[in-house]
C-alpha cells in the first residue's frame, strides 16, 4: 500500500469496505498502540456495537481451543454468521505463537473466508493487553464480524480484565485438573456468565458438575460486589434465566468439545450464550456495555499517564542511586510523586493550565 | 494490644524483638497498603536483605505446593534455617483460601515454630499484589527468617511480576499437563533461574526434560532482553554455572516432590538454588537487587498516582455520560488526561508547585 493508503482515514474506509488486509493492519495498530488508532476508532465508531463478544477462559488443559473451534464451526454451519477468533496469549515473544499453532491445525476454519483468526501476544503491560483486546474487537466489529470469540490462557488479572470487557463470559473446566480447579473456583467464577464442564465423559465430571452447580448457587445467593455486571443489569426485571432478585443465574453446561457434544442445540453452550444475550438485552445492554467501556477509558488514561511519567530516561539512574544511598522504596516514591506531578504540569499545553 | 502498641514504631520494635503477632500484623499492613507501613519499613530497613527469596511458580497441577513443603522440610531438618512460606493467591475473596487449606494439611510444618506460613490473596490491582508481596518479604526478612519461599498460582503478568522480585526463581513443570506446558514454555521460561521437572517418574517426563534442556539452551544462546536480571549480573565474570558469555546457565532438575526425591543433595533443587545464589553473589548481588527494587519504587509511585486520579467520585458518571453522548474512549481519555493533570496539581502542596 502507498503511504496515503496507510493513513487512518484510508484504512478506516478500506475496513468498512470489507478489506481484510485493512482489518489485519488495524488490529496490529491496536496491538501496538499506534498513534493513528484513535482517529481510526473515531471514523469507524458508528459501526461498532453490532458484534456479540464471547470470552472463553479456563485453566490450561480444559479444552478452550477445541471448544472455541467447535463454536466457530457451528456458528458458520448452522447460522452462517461471520466469526472472529481472537486468541489473547499471555506469552512473551520468547517462544510465542503456540495458540496460533493450534489453530492452524483447524483447516476447515482457516480455509473459510467467513472466519477471521488472530492471535495477540501481550508484549505490553497488564492494562495494555486488555486495552488492545477491546480495540481489536472494535475493529472486527466494524468490519462486519458478527460473533467474536475471545480466548485467553491463564487465570491472572490481565485475563480477568480481558474477560471483563466481553458481553458473555464462558468459563471452561474439565475433570481431573487437580489444583487447577481450585485456582479457577477461587479466581474466575466471579466473571462467569456461563460455566462449561468440558470432557464430560471423563471420570469425575459428575462431581465437578455438582460442585459448579453449587458454586453458582452460592454466588447467586450472595449480594454481588461491584463487578463487570452493570448495576442496571442487576436491578432490572426478570428475564430468560434470572433468579428471584432479577440477577442472571449462571447455567452449568455439560459438553464434550472434542466430540462436538453440548455445543449447539438444547442445553448447549450456544443456547446458554443466546439466553445470556437475551437477558442483557432485556435488562439494559447499553448500560452494561457502557460500564465495560468505562474500564477501557480508564485503561487508556492510565497507559497515557504511565508513559508520560516513566518515559523520562533519567529516572531509573536516580532511583538506583537513591537506593544505593540507603533510602527505602517508599521514601523515594514519595519524593518522586511530588516531582512527577510537577513534571506532568510542564507537559500540559499552556491554554489548559491557565 | 493497646493503640500505642499498634504504632509503626512499636510494631517495628516488636518485630525486631521476635514477636510473631507483630510479624502477622505487619504482613497484613503490607497486604492492605496501611498508611503506617512506610514508617515501619524505614524503622526495620537496616535488617532487610539477609533472607534469600526463592520464587516457585508453574502451571496448575505441577506440584508447586508439594515442592514448597518439601523444600521447607529440608531447610529445617538439614540446615536448621528459619523458613517463611508466602503463598500468593490470585483468587478473589469469593471462595478464597484454597492455598492455605492445602497448607494446613502439612502438620509437620505448621507445628514447627521455625516455619512461618502465610497466604496472601490479591484483592488489589495487578501492581498492588507484587508491591504487597515484596513488602511482606521485607517484613519476614527483618524478623529473621532466612529462607523465604514465595509460591504463586497461574501464569499471568501479576505472577510474573511477583517472581521478578525474587532472588532465585524456580519454575516447576510436570509431564502430561497438555497445553499448560505450551503456555508455560511460552510465557514463564524467561523468568526461570532453575527449571524443575516434577513427577519425573510419570510417563513423558524424559521428553519434557529433553524439551526444557533444549529451551534453556535456546534461551542461553539468545542475547537477553532487559529482564529481571540486572545488567551487571550479565556482564560480570564467569562463576558457578555460567556459560561462555558469563550469563547464568539455567539448570533443569529432575524431581519427585511427592517422594521427596531431587529436593536436597546432588543435582537437587536446593543445590541449584545455592549455585544460583553463589553466582549472583559473585557477579554483583547488590546491583541485581537494586534493579529489582527499582520495580518496587515504580509500583508504589503508580499505585499512588492511580489512587489520586481515580479516587474522584464524579469521574465515572461523567465518563458514562460522555459515552452515552457517543464519544469514543480515546476522545474521553484525551480530555481526561489534561484535566487530571490539572487536578493532581491542585493536590500538590503549595511549596512544591511554586
Amino acid at each position: 500500500m502507498s503511504s496515503a493508503a496507510n493513513s487512518p482515514t484510508a484504512l478506516a474506509e478500506s475496513l468498512l469496505g470489507g478489506n481484510r488486509r485493512a482489518l489485519s493492519r488495524l488490529i496490529s495498530w491496536a496491538e501496538n498502540g499506534h498513534p493513528g488508532f484513535p482517529a481510526v476508532l473515531e471514523a469507524i465508531y458508528e459501526r461498532v456495537g453490532r458484534a456479540w463478544r464471547v470470552g472463553v477462559t479456563g485453566p490450561p488443559g480444559a479444552g478452550k481451543s477445541t471448544l472455541v473451534n467447535e463454536l466457530a464451526l457451528q456458528l458458520r454451519r448452522a447460522h452462517d454468521l461471520q466469526v472472529g477468533i481472537l486468541a489473547v496469549d499471555p506469552s512473551s515473544p520468547f517462544t510465542g505463537g503456540a495458540l496460533l499453532g493450534d489453530r492452524i491445525r483447524m483447516e476447515e476454519l482457516t480455509a473459510d473466508p467467513g472466519v477471521y483468526v488472530r492471535s495477540m501476544a501481550s508484549r505490553k503491560s497488564h492494562g495494555g493487553m486488555a486495552r488492545a483486546g477491546v480495540d481489536a474487537c472494535d475493529v472486527m466489529d466494524a468490519f462486519g464480524i458478527e460473533r467474536i470469540l475471545i480466548e485467553t490462557v491463564g487465570v491472572g488479572q490481565a485475563e480477568y480484565d480481558v474477560m471483563g470487557a466481553c458481553d458473555t463470559v464462558v468459563v471452561v473446566m474439565c475433570p481431573g485438573a487437580g489444583d487447577g480447579i481450585q485456582a479457577m473456583k477461587a479466581g474466575i467464577l466471579e466473571v462467569a456468565d456461563v460455566l462449561v464442564v468440558n470432557k464430560s465423559d471423563l471420570p469425575g465430571a459428575d462431581r465437578l458438575y455438582a460442585d459448579l452447580v453449587e458454586a453458582a448457587h452460592v454466588r447467586a445467593a450472595r449480594p454481588m460486589a461491584a463487578g463487570h455486571h452493570g448495576a442496571s443489569a442487576r436491578s432490572a426485571s426478570p428475564e430468560p434465566e434470572p433468579d428471584a432478585s432479577g440477577a442472571w443465574q449462571v447455567p452449568v453446561i455439560q459438553a464434550s468439545a472434542g466430540r462436538g457434544e453440548g455445543i449447539a442445540g438444547e442445553a448447549s453452550v450456544l443456547e446458554a450464550v443466546a439466553n445470556h444475550r437475551a437477558y442483557l438485552e432485556a435488562t439494559g445492554l447499553d448500560n452494561a456495555r457502557r460500564q465495560k467501556r468505562f474500564a477501557q477509558v480508564r485503561r487508556i488514561v492510565d497507559e497515557e499517564l504511565d508513559s508520560r511519567v516513566w518515559s523520562r530516561s533519567d529516572l531509573e539512574d536516580r532511583v538506583l542511586a537513591a537506593l544505593k544511598a540507603g533510602s527505602t522504596s517508599y521514601d523515594i516514591a514519595r519524593d518522586l510523586v511530588v516531582e512527577l506531578i510537577d513534571g506532568l504540569v510542564a507537559q500540559t499545553p499552556q491554554e489548559e493550565t491557565a
